[in-house]
C-alpha cells in the first residue's frame, strides 16, 4: 500500500507556529518516526504553500490513498475540491487542531463534501489515525 | 482502558435505515466483533433516542474516554454540548456517513467545538478508528 | 387499515391552551367521535411531550400509515425527521392551526421534506382529512 | 355547494411535464372523473398562466370556496396573496407535489398566510382532499 | 405563596461544571439555605435533563409562580416555549451567567417572549432575586 | 397639464378590501370628486391587475406625469421598474397605507429607486398630494 | 393650524453640501419664502444635529402637526422613533432626496413605521407637499 | 431548422431605453437584418410584456430551439422557469447587457438552471451568437 | 450604599407614553416612593435623552452601583456600551417591558455583554428588583 | 486576429474528470480540431492550475482577445478579476457546464462583472462560440 | 498648516479604560508632547461624547485637515459620515487599537467610505502617523 | 533597520492599471525615490502574483518589519493570514486606494486581524507612512 500525505500552506512551520495550537514537533521528525514504525507501507510526504502545486500533486499521484491537510486552503480553494473530485484515489481530510473550536471561517470546509472521510483535532496523531483508516478502507475494497 | 460508545437517535435502526447511506450491518453485531477483537479493553455501548438520557450518560460515565455519535442531536442539542463541556472525560465525535456531503443543516455540529477530535465518513469503521485515536490520546496522557 | 395518530408536545393541552388558536375541544373527545364514525378502521392515538418517545413510536409502529402532528418539534427535531426517513410506513404531517400565519420560526418544518404530504389549518378536522388522504394513498397502493 | 378550482401556470401541462414529479394524468380527465363522482356538487375548474387573470378570477368568483394551486406564482405573487385577503370566500392552497422536498425557493409560500388551510404532496388526490376539507368547513359554518 | 423552581439540563452539575462561569456552590445546598431563609413560603425545586419532563412539570404545576432556568433548552426548545404559553401561572426566566456575554447562540432565547420577566447574570442570587420579583407580582395581583 | 394615474392589482377592490387598512371609499367615486375639483387639469385613471398591461400603459402614455400605485407589484416587479426607467415622463410612487408599518416584504420597493419621489400613508389623499407635487415639478421645469 | 418643521443633522448645510443631491438653496431662505406664502398658518422651523434635542423637541411640541426630516438619524435612531410613538401629534416624514436611490443603508427608516405618512424625493418642495398633506389630515379630523 | 426568439418586458423599447446600456438599434430592424443574412433558417421573433404570454409561447412553440431574453422576468419568474423545464425544445438564455455588472438583483437568474446554455453581454450580437450556438447543438443531436 | 439610576430617552414620558406597555405611573412619583421606603440607602435618579450625557454620567459617577435603563439606546449605542466597560462600578441593565416580546430590533442589546446582570419585564418593579440585586452583589464583595 | 484561450485549474483533466458533466473529449484534441478549422486565425491555448500564472498570462498577453475559463478560480479569485480589469484586451468568460445548475457556490462569478460577455453550458462548443463572438466584437471595433 | 484632532466618546478615558487595549497614557499628556515636538504646526484637540458636537465641530472647523477618532460612533453614526461628506477639509480616520481584531460590530466603519485614508492599530502613535500623512497630502496639493 | 515591502497581485501593473484609482506612477520608480530618501535604512521590495510565493516570502524574511499590500489576496487568502500569524516580525497592512469606498467584497480583510496596524487610502504615500509607523514601533521596542 502506497500512501501520499499532502500538507498545505504554513504546515512547513509546524513546531514553530503557534505551539499552543499545533504542538511543538515539526512535521519532518514526526514523519520520520511514522515511516520507521510503518515500514511495510510506502509513505510519501509533500508540502506546498502553492494551491496549484497541490492541485497538480493530487492529479498526478499514483498512491492508493491520499491524506490531505489543506491548511488555510481548506476554507478557500474550489480548485483543490475540484481536483479531489476529478481523481480516483480516495482522499482523507485531516486537521491537527479542531477547526470547529476556532474562528468561524474555519468552520466551513470546501473540501469535505468530496473526501472519503475527515479526521480532526488529534494533533500530529491525526495523520497516524488517517493511515489506520486507510488500512480499513483498502482492506475492504 | 475503559471506553464508552454513545449512540444517539435512530442509530438503533442501523442496517435497516437508508442502507445506501449507513451500510447494512446493525450496530450490535458490529459491536460484538469489535469487543472480541479488542478483548484487552473494556468497551460499553449505549444507545438512546432521548436527548436527556445521553446528557445523563455523559454526566455519570466513569469511562476513560467517550465515543459519541449524537446522530440528529449533533445539529440541535445545546444540552449535549454543555454536558460534554461539563465533564472531564475526553469525548470523540464520530459519524458513520460524511455530514458535509449531505443536507446543509448537517454541516453544523453544535458538539464539535467541545470535543477532543472528530472522525466522520468511514462507515462503522469510524468507531474503530476512534478507539485507535483514544489509544493515542491515553498513551500520551 | 390501521392508522396511528402521533401528537407531539403540548397537544395534551388542547381545549385548554390558546382556544382562539387551537379551538376548545380536547383531543380525547375528538378522537372518540372519530373512532366511532370510522369503526371499520383501526385507529390508535399516541401523545408524548418527549422527542425520544415519538422517535421510538415511529420506529416501532406496525400501522399502515402514520398521522403526525409534531407540535413544537416540527421546527426543531432532526431526530424525528430522521426517524420518518428510516421507516417504511407513509407519514402525513398535520397541523391544527396554519403555521404560515404565525411566528416566523413556525414557517420552517424539518419534517416536511420526508413526509408523504402535509395538511394544515383545518382545526381538529385536519386529522380527519388526513385519514381521508390515507384512504386515497392506500387504495392506490 | 359550489367550489371553484383555480390552477396556475404550467398546470395545463400536467401529464406532459415532469411525470416523475407530477404524475402522468392530465387535469381535464381527472376533473371529469371528479365531477362525475361528486355530482351533487357544483365544481368549476379554471386554469391560467396569467397572474392577473387569477387575481381577477378570485375577485369575481361567487363560489362558496376556492381551491387554489397557484403553481410557480405561489412563491412570487404578492398580488394573488392580496387578492385572497381581499375576498370573503375561503381559499384552500393545494400542491400536487411536496414543495418542502424540492428546491429551496419552493419552501416559501407568499399565499399560505392568507388561506384557510394547505394540502400538499398527494398528487392529483390533493384536489379531492381539499374538496373533502371544504365539506367540513362549510358544514361547520 | 407556593413557588416552583425548574432547572434544565446540566444544572445538576452546578458546582462541578465550569466553576469560573457558574460558581462553585451546588444547587441543593443553595436551595436548602434559600428554603430556610424563606420559611413562610412554600418552595419546590425540580431538575431535569429531559425536555419532555420540563414541559410536563410546567403543565402540571399548581404553583403560584414558576422560576425557570431552562439551561441549554433556552435556545432550542419550542416545546417549552409553547408550554409556558399554554399555562396560566406566571413564569420568570433566570440565568446564572450572563448569556449575552457568551457564545452567539446563547444570545437568543426562544422562551423569553412568553415569560413575565427575565433575570440573568447574578450567579445563584438570580433565583433569590426572582423570588423577590414574584413577591412584587403577586402582591400586585 | 395631463396626468395619468395607474393603479395596480386589487386596487379595484378599494372600499371593499380591508376597510380598516384602505378606507371605505372606492376609487371611482374618489376619482370623480378629484376630477371635478381639478377641472383645469386633464386626469386619466387606469387600473389593471396585469403586470404586462401596466408596463405597456407606462410605455405608451403621453401624459406629462404619471402617478403609480403599483400595489403588490411594488415589491415583485422588475419589469415595471425597468419600464419606469425606460420612459421619459416623471413617475411618482404613491401608497394608500404606510407599507413600512406592515409586513416586512412590503418594506422593499423595487420601483422606488426609479421614481421622481414617493408619497405613502395618507389614504386616498395620497393621490391628491401627488397631483400637488406634480404641479411643483412641472412649474419648475 | 400650527406646524413644526424639525430638521436633523447636516440639514443646516443645505445649499452647501452635495448640491447635486440636495440642491443649492439653503433652508432658511426657503423657509422664509414658505412662511410668507402661507401667512395664515403658524410655521416654526427647528434644526439640530443632536439626537437628544430632536427627541425633546418632539416631546415638548404643541404644534398640530410635525414635519420631520431626521437626516442621518432616520436610519439609526430608535430614540426618535420611540419619541414619535410617545406623542400625540401626527408626524410626517420628509426627505429632500430619494433615499431608495442611494446607498443601501439609506433604504431602511426606523422612523417610518410610526409616522402618519412619508414624502421623499421632491427636493425642498417635499416640505411644501407635507404642509399640503397636513391640511388634508387636519381638515379631515 | 426553425428557431424562435422570445423577448420579455421592455425589449420593445430597445433603441429608445437607456441607449448607453442597450445600444441604439431597435429589435425589429436588427431582426430584419438577421433574417436576411440567415435566409436558409426559419426565424420567428415574439415579444411580450406579459409573463403569461411568454409561458404560453414556450408551451406551444414547435421550434427546434428557443432563444429567450426574459428581461426583468429573468430575476422574478418561477412560472417561466417551470415552463422551460416542462417543454422539450432546448432554450438558450441571452442578455444584451452583462447582468453581472449591474444591480445585485440582476445577478440571480431563476431561469438559468433550466436552460441549455447562457450568453450575455454582447449587445444585439448576443442573439446572433445564440443562433450559432444552436447550430452546434442541433448538428450534434 | 449609594446607587445611581440612569434612565435613557423617552423615559421622562413614563405614565404618558403607551400606558398599555409601560404602565401609567410616572417615574418621579415612583422614585419618591422608592426613596422613602429605602431610606437607609442613598439613591440618585438621572434621566437624559442625550447619549453623550449618559456616557458622561457613567464616567463621572461615584456610586457603588448603577442601574441603567438605556431605553432606545440599548439597541444602538456602542458609546454607552464602551463607557460601561471603561468604568469600575458594576452596572445592572433594567427594562420596564420585556424587549424579547416586542419588535425584532429590540431583541439585541449592545449593552448586555458588559453588564453585571439584566432584569426585564417587571414594570417599574424592575428598578426595585435591581436594587435588591445590588444588595446581594455588594454584600458579597 | 490573435486569440488566447486561458484554461484554469483541472481543465487539464477534461475527458477524464466527471465525463457526465464535462464530456469525454480532452482539450488538446478539441483545440487541434479548432485550430485546423480556423486556420486564418492565430489561436493560442494556455492552461494553468496556478492562479498567479493566469494573472500573469493575462497581464502579458498581446492577443486581440482572451477567452477565459477560470474553472474553480471563477468563484474565488479577486486577483484574476483585478487582472482582467487592469488590461485592455477584451475578455470573454466561458464555462463548459452550466454553473447555474450546479452547487450554490458556483452561482457567483467574481470575474463576470469585468468581462465583455459570458458564454456557459455548451460543452466544448462554448469555446468555439466565444471565438464567433470575438469575430463580432472585433469586426465592430 | 492647521490640523484639528477630534476624539469621540470615551477617549477622555484613555489611560484609565482597558489599558491592555488602549495603553496607559492619557490623551492630554500625549497631545502636549506632540504639540511641543511639532511646534511649527498649529494643532487643536477636541473631545466629545456627543455625536451632535462632533458633527458641528466638523462643520465649523477651519483647519486644513482633520484627524478623527470617532470611537464607538465609527460603527453607528450616519450623521458624522454625512458631515464628513458635506465638508471640504480632508479627514483621516484613526484608531488606537486594531478594530479588525476585536468584536465583529467593530469591523464595519460607516465613516471609512468618506475619508481620505485610514490608520489603525498603532496606539497613540496612530495620531502622529496621521499628522505625517497630512504633511504628504498637503504638500501634494 | 531592515524593512521588506511585499506587493501582491497586479501591483506590478501600477501606473498602467486604473490610473484614476491607483495613480500613474509605477512602483519601481516610486521605490527608487523612497530608497534614496531613506538611505540610512535597508529597504527591500518584492512583488508576486502568486499566493504561495507571498506565504514563503513572509516565512523566510529576516527583516525587522514587513509592509504588506496583499492586493486582491487581502480578501481571499487564509494562507497569507496564517503566515502572518506564524511569524514573529511585525506586519503593517497597506492599501493604495481606500477599500471601504469600493466594492463590498473589498470591505473585508482576512489579513487585518493579524497585523500590527493598517494604513489605507493615501496613494503610494501609504508605503512611506508605513515606514514612518515602523520607525515608531521599532523605537518603542
Amino acid at each position: 500500500m502506497e500512501l501520499l500525505i499532502i500538507n498545505g500552506p504554513n504546515l512547513n512551520m509546524l513546531g514553530k507556529r503557534n505551539p499552543e495550537v499545533y504542538g511543538d514537533q515539526d512535521f519532518d521528525s514526526f514523519f520520520k518516526e511514522l515511516s520507521e514504525e510503518l515500514d511495510e507501507m510506502k509513505l510519501e510526504a509533500f508540502q506546498s504553500n502553492h494551491e496549484g502545486e497541490i492541485v497538480e500533486k493530487l492529479q498526478l499521484s499514483k498512491a492508493d490513498g491520499i491524506i490531505l491537510n489543506a491548511g488555510g486552503f481548506t476554507h478557500t480553494s474550489v480548485a483543490i475540491a475540484d481536483a479531489i473530485e476529478a481523481i480516483e484515489a480516495p482522499v482523507i481530510e485531516v486537521h491537527i487542531s479542531n477547526p470547529a473550536a476556532r474562528e468561524p471561517f474555519r468552520h466551513t470546509s470546501l473540501i469535505a463534501p468530496h473526501v472519503e472521510g475527515s479526521i480532526a483535532g488529534f494533533g500530529l496523531e491525526s495523520y497516524w489515525i488517517a493511515i489506520v483508516a486507510f488500512q480499513g478502507i483498502i482492506d475492504e475494497a
